[in-house]
């Protein structure tokens, strides 16, 4: 008979998969791709570091908690990159599946309070999960600027692509980041372009 | 003239290297070697699912402040396997420079206080550190015990050794997670024994 703690470790050992699971962007460094994992870490700091960038009704405890959860239903529905097609109703539909499966692995009362982080992140409705949503968006552009172009030479995307893709969940949540990532952005594309 | 944020950038960006620092336990599959970066996050996570375990005095939102941060002096100053063996005190002085170094990069106010809660960690001295510390022993076993034995093969370790290295500091800061450990880490050996 498996005990609470059983169940935990159950839980802890199941998202161990998502260092397994490989994004769009690359390491600083361009040696290999980043995984969710490490991309979560990253983005919890991000979170320390950047919460002067935050609105007032932002509660950066939850937006570490979002950001730490984000990505486990990657564990069964894969990682989007986000210059790649996506079919988005088929990807709701395989991320909620991996939730009920994943976050089901808990006892029921850190299932409950887990998976409802993990949809307010999702719904990104309310100002906290805004950020953290920004932040997610923020990231892969840094990577993407310290490892000479990374997704967008993957991708062969415009500098107008990349604002749209980004662009306005980023400034949505926080528009002096997206002030700072849009000059640098054009920045290096203008390079690109001599 | 850098501003606010590009200090800030700067740090995040120095950050991503911890995605290249390795460690002695493995990925649970032992495809490959854990790097700090994604043991951080994991941690994380543990702190989330286990914070049942953490006395009253524990405050879970700092704790998940402290295992962000709590291995990023390992850029300059390397991980040191559990059961390697290690100059303590030339440690300890490689980790004060690597954090001067790293910690330096921010803006003062936010080198300030992120430092302050690295420098609580690592005393370990308030219930809050000593329970990060324990989720920081804890999880290796709990590796160890899906990957085949990880490092306590590959060092050759006893059960006693093991005990030994990881029991105190996971019993002072969560003594039911040491009971259940015990346990497990005791029921390998005795199987490996068979």
């Amino acid at each position: 008979m498996s005990t609470r703690l059983d169940r935990q470790i159950a839980f802890l050992n199941e998202a161990d998969k998502l260092k397994s699971v490989l994004r769009g962007t690359t390491l600083g460094d361009a040696s290999r791709r980043e995984n969710s994992a490490e991309h979560s870490w990253h983005l919890t700091l991000y979170a320390l570091v950047l919460a002067d960038q935050a609105g007032p009704d932002v509660d950066i405890d939850r937006v570490l908690r979002m950001l730490i959860l984000h990505d486990l239903v990657e564990i069964d529905a894969g990682d989007n990159p986000i210059f790649g097609t996506v079919d988005a109703p088929a990807v709701a539909a395989a991320e909620q599946a991996a939730a009920d499966r994943i976050f089901g692995l808990l006892p029921d009362d850190l299932s409950t309070g887990l998976r409802a982080i993990w949809e307010e992140f999702e719904a990104a409705e309310t100002p906290t999960a805004r950020f953290a949503k920004s932040l997610d968006r923020f990231q892969p552009p840094m990577q993407n600027l310290m490892s000479g172009g990374g997704s967008w030479v993957e991708y062969n995307v415009t500098e107008e692509r990349v604002a749209e893709r980004v662009g306005s969940a980023i400034a949505r949540g926080a528009p002096g980041l997206w002030d700072y990532a849009r000059r640098r952005i054009a920045a290096w594309f203008a390079a690109r372009a001599d």
